[in-house]
């Protein structure tokens, strides 16, 4: 995560938000923001919501993720949403929702993550 | 691509093999390759690939992506092996295979990736 | 959709809810419906909200989806609820959720789709 | 599987072929099989793939699968081809691809299926 120079901006029982700055590190040639650093925020998120529902000293595993991306990830910020949609003891079921903020702070959707989590 | 120091290794018509270091700035606490960079690189060998197929100037975009994660991307290089699996002019169906690379060479299957890539 | 009995509950724009029996016909050993079953009602689900989204006379083809189930479809009817996540000329982002209903009209989620529909 | 006409057509470990009829009771307005019975097929295919492995006695779930629909399934038969890509004590990655088979035999790949299994 440090290498997408994300930071958690909230945690909750099974949700948790993570942004990250849209700089030229991790845009592709038009400014966006690759699929691969959207994947990782939005991977991130749902990972840490999964976590937050487990005892401490656990860690997870993504099993597969399947992404859809939805609008191309132009702005300032990257901000990701996961939560826990079906929580269990071998299998977590997560969704995230990633978000590109504009210098003016609106926010637009950008893509959307269903995936699996394990305890490892 | 260069954030993960990735660098191509083949290039065929529907078919680019790619390759990058899995170093301490793409590995998460155990050493192995994170499921983002596993994916940025699967998802950037099945977008050449596509781009291999079309007209010189198009580019491509992700509008979708399913990994499974199948073993710990444990080893000194991630190897990411894209095709297309069905071209078309609308869309165009990829696949990907990510192989960890140990320190004698010997190849292991750590991630699928099944696909949708638009020109754009 | 004849097939599975299926039957529509509820059309908005951008929002349709079908329903179907949970018969010997659709359900696998343990009288639970079968995973074709359920991704069948929540794709037709998904397809609807598309085509409530379109002009007359316009169909639409699933062009991919991912189902995560959750648990296991036990009851008398399967309710499928799909919406539009993010409409398109070209592609329509949609999602469903499946749930089973009990004797009791207790509902339980049982699978959650995320998939593409283009117009045809 | 009844309820779509399934036949086994072979059976070898890790590698299940099925088949079935495209008849009016599984095609849409078109006379193409409908995404519900390519999916129904695709996934039982890698289930019994997934569970040639197994010992006698086991079940087997799918956790999740993906779906890429690349052709129309026009014809008189569906044939699904089901293999384990990876084979684990508590999760199985399993692969499938549906094809059509035309009046003269020839055969036309018309989904692809990727996803996990459970034992149950």
């Amino acid at each position: 995560m440090t290498t997408i120079g994300a930071r958690i901006e909230e945690i909750a029982p099974g949700r948790v938000v993570l942004s990250a700055p849209i700089t030229p590190h991790i845009a592709q040639q038009h400014g966006f923001a690759h699929a691969g650093a959207t994947f990782a925020l939005g991977d991130s998120a749902a990972g840490y919501a999964a976590l937050s529902l487990m005892p401490e000293g656990t860690e997870v595993l993504t099993v597969e993720m399947k992404i859809n991306l939805i609008a191309p990830a132009a702005g300032t910020r990257l901000v990701a949403e996961g939560e826990v949609v079906k929580p269990g003891r071998r299998l977590v079921i997560v969704r995230a929702t990633v978000r590109a903020a504009a210098e003016d702070g609106t926010l637009r959707d950008v893509a959307l993550l269903q995936g699996t989590m394990i305890p490892s």
